[in-house]
């Protein structure tokens, strides 16, 4: 761990748009060192006037499904063609790698990660969902304060985490592999209601069959569904990271989505709700922790799950007095 | 409100099915005074051994989708025809009427209210989600202890209280209307995937072919979600409960989807699971309230959170600032 900069060198660092300071300033957010979070929060509250400009999108989707080489396609596509600046964050809790996760090795977008207009961060390994959410959410800050424009935050598409991209994203992509039926295998209940859009991957020569009858299938599920708040009706698209084709079109989408929620209000609406719910999430996680990190209730609780799951005790009970000690 | 009985008269009562005295404990648990709370826990405590032997349905759906035609309908077949004992509950925390709610006017149900072996139970007024979740949670106790064998947990099917019935019913089912397509609107993202069963209602004459079209419709919707982990995949079916078609066929796949999870061990994990849930549920809920009570944060709590809705200050910084007072 290298040692850490003084406040003026990280805010001029992040000014100036410099990848090593942007680094350093991550792996200082990401630190559960108590000196190191107090200038951390220096650090964040003192860029926030420079954050929230980006457009910020949520990936996710099954392992095999392609998402580094969607990424990278889409990437691409931007910073080389669109003339934008992109980071590339993840959100993986299940990494226990040192230092390493699902995003660890660069090699997975090796083009992507060698372009001066490209920023790629794995998750931090080793933590919490609720830490390295809080992490990934103000990592996305610090990329913000240092110019991206565009800023991915990527999960597996298995757990918890996609709630928690939710809650710091503007538009939400899921990608889904063509298939017979039983595409969402392995996709957690409930994400497929939070996409913005669902991408069938893959849909290269030979496929392209399989893949209109994958979006028209998700087309017709997902107007199942009820408009969402913002208006927005999800839209299906299929592209092969492969060939391109179809790239460009999902970043259509997600300019179509702006303009419409930068229209009418609601864009500006969720940020300022997403801002209020980390505010409260992140006293609700450090109300739990500090409760259940006393020695009285851990000595007592063990016993009382125990007696709570078996139907020996009620679950109002234990808890008062557990809250009692 | 009467006076309250003696923890004695209680246990005899609800040992007895008194359902005077199980009206009279269920006002108890809804109580907030503290004295009431004290004694609500001590005949929750003391009833436990003789909960948890009941099946636990919930149901919900849109205003207008027939809940009360079809609770009355199913309720009647089970209390008349499969000797059934039947507990109707509600959850409802929108209702602001003076005891009053979804469930209020028994006239609803009047067939069923009438039935010596139902029993119905308006939501408590004037609570929020998390007071009328617990309090309808052991008003479910007892009744399983009062000696009802079916306990149905209904909810109006537009809100968060969709979830807190989902945490503590054995079996989920969605009501909806046969119609054009849109026949979710209205249903809170998340609900359709909650389902164990849907239920097209008012499958009546002149209505067969459109309910039986929603019917396919959503089979195959249903089928793009992933397998449960209790093995059960969600099913539809149509009924009417005016002609009573169909009633008994959704009481079968209750019946088979018991048979299933209590041969693989579901029905005895969920119930653990939930019991757990219910113990981390009531401390973050007591964490919580007790935190926002507290006069020096409420003092500074609404001007924080305007600075984190404006993104002038970090919602963590804000927490810590509010958590050091």
């Amino acid at each position: 761990m290298p040692k850490r900069l003084t406040l003026d060198q990280y805010l001029d660092g992040l000014r100036a748009g410099n990848r090593f300071v942007l680094s350093r300033a991550i792996t200082l957010v990401e630190s559960t060192l108590p000196a190191d979070q107090q200038l951390a929060q220096q650090v964040i509250d003192a860029v926030l006037p420079s954050t929230g400009r980006s457009v910020r999108v949520g990936i996710t989707g099954v392992p095999g499904v392609g998402k580094s080489t969607f990424i990278e396609a889409l990437g691409m596509h931007l910073v080389a063609e669109q003339d934008l600046r992109l980071a590339v964050l993840a959100i993986d809790p299940s990494s226990q790698r040192g230092g390493g996760s699902i995003l660890g090795d660069k090699t997975r977008m090796a083009q992507l990660a060698a372009h001066p207009h490209a920023y790629i961060r794995p998750s931090p390994a080793g933590r919490s969902l609720g830490g390295v959410a809080r992490a990934t959410r103000e990592a996305l800050l610090l990329c913000e304060a240092a110019g991206y424009n565009v800023i991915f935050v990527e999960t597996v598409g298995v757990g918890q985490s996609e709630t928690a991209v939710h809650g710091m994203v503007d538009f939400f992509l899921l990608l889904m592999l063509a298939g017979a039926g039983d595409e969402l295998q392995g996709i957690k209940k409930g994400i497929m209601e939070m996409a913005d859009a669902v991408v069938i991957t893959k849909a290269d020569t030979g496929n392209e069959l399989a893949a209109k009858r994958a979006r028209r299938e998700y087309q017709s599920a997902l107007h199942l569904f009820p408009h969402a708040a913002s208006g927005w009706a999800p839209v299906v698209r299929t592209c092969s990271a492969l060939t391109g084709e179809g790239v460009p079109g999902v970043w259509e989408e997600v300019q179509r989505y702006l303009e419409l929620v930068r229209g009418n209000g609601f864009f500006a609406s969720r940020r300022q709700e997403q801002n209020l719910h980390w505010l409260h999430q992140t006293i609700r996680e450090a109300l739990e922790t500090r409760f259940y990190a006393r020695p009285e209730v851990q000595q007592r609780l063990e016993q009382l799950q125990q007696q709570v799951q078996d139907g020996r005790k009620s679950a109002f009970g234990a808890a008062e007095e557990l809250l009692a000690l």
